[in-house]
């Protein structure tokens, strides 16, 4: 499970790898967004998103969770606040045992797109590509969720030819 | 319960008001730290920071918990990391259903000192005196984390005051 974090909507998606061949066909089990209310009192947000990410963890049971590294250009403010978010989603995939893998912005959109510097649009259209998705996957932070966690099926499949050829 | 969260120590501290009195007498139930080894890994140490302030929670059974509201200053990095812990000690006292005051830290050292400018021994200084404890409390953190815990204390009896007088 790739998970987006964000103050306003944090995104979740679930992708299956079927095979450990070359080319393993990727499958989308399934994704989701958790819409935080700005009438909310912060505490009130962090439960939210904690309660619905272990639902959702609970539901879809991965192997694995996977997150984006901190984009640290964002000024303080920004920061602290999504911190406090994905404090709770990390703590919702450790209280379940689930091990947790985290890739860089640039690994990322290279991994979906085939270079670091792709558009949002292009991310999206991609991971609708990749897992043939009729529509591209809506909100954006599904389908950027959804795009940590192919990066992780497809470094996690590499490490595994470097293992066998190794 | 003032909760002073810290990326390596979050300190705790519980003071109790004895009467509404105008200069009510306060009282010092208890304090704690929870040191977070750098071994350990992100999601670990938030779960380590969630249980363990649970624990100190339902042991104190506060009627509010008061924390420093975000010193914006630090840089992104930081305020990102401070930020999960943050979360997952905001998310402690929502799940037991505990209401939250924030103070800046300005208004913690003018309460606790008198004035907002005031070093970090003065206001351990002021903390030990003021809670009639014969040693200054260590480690620091849980100091600041008594500290806050005063100031709220010292608002809301002022807010009180108003109340009465209004």
């Amino acid at each position: 499970m790739g998970i987006d974090c964000g103050t306003e909507i944090t995104g979740y998606g679930v992708v299956e790898s079927d095979d450990r061949s070359r080319n393993p066909r990727l499958v989308c089990c399934g994704f989701g967004a958790i819409r935080l209310s700005k009438q909310k009192t912060m505490p009130k947000r962090l439960m939210q998103v904690f309660d619905e990410l272990t639902l959702a963890l609970e539901r879809w049971q991965p192997e694995v969770v996977a997150v984006e590294e901190v984009f640290y250009s964002v000024n303080a403010k920004s920061a602290l606040k999504l911190g406090q978010v994905r404090g709770v989603a990390l703590l919702a995939a450790a209280k379940l045992g689930l091990p947790l893998a985290e890739y860089a912005p640039l690994k990322i959109k290279s991994s979906v797109v085939g270079y670091g510097m792709a558009s949002k649009e292009q991310v999206k259209f991609m991971v609708a590509r990749l897992l043939e998705l009729a529509e591209a996957p809506e909100p954006p932070d599904a389908a950027d969720a959804l795009a940590v966690a192919i990066c992780h099926l497809h470094t996690a499949q590499t490490l595994l030819l470097q293992e066998v050829r190794g």
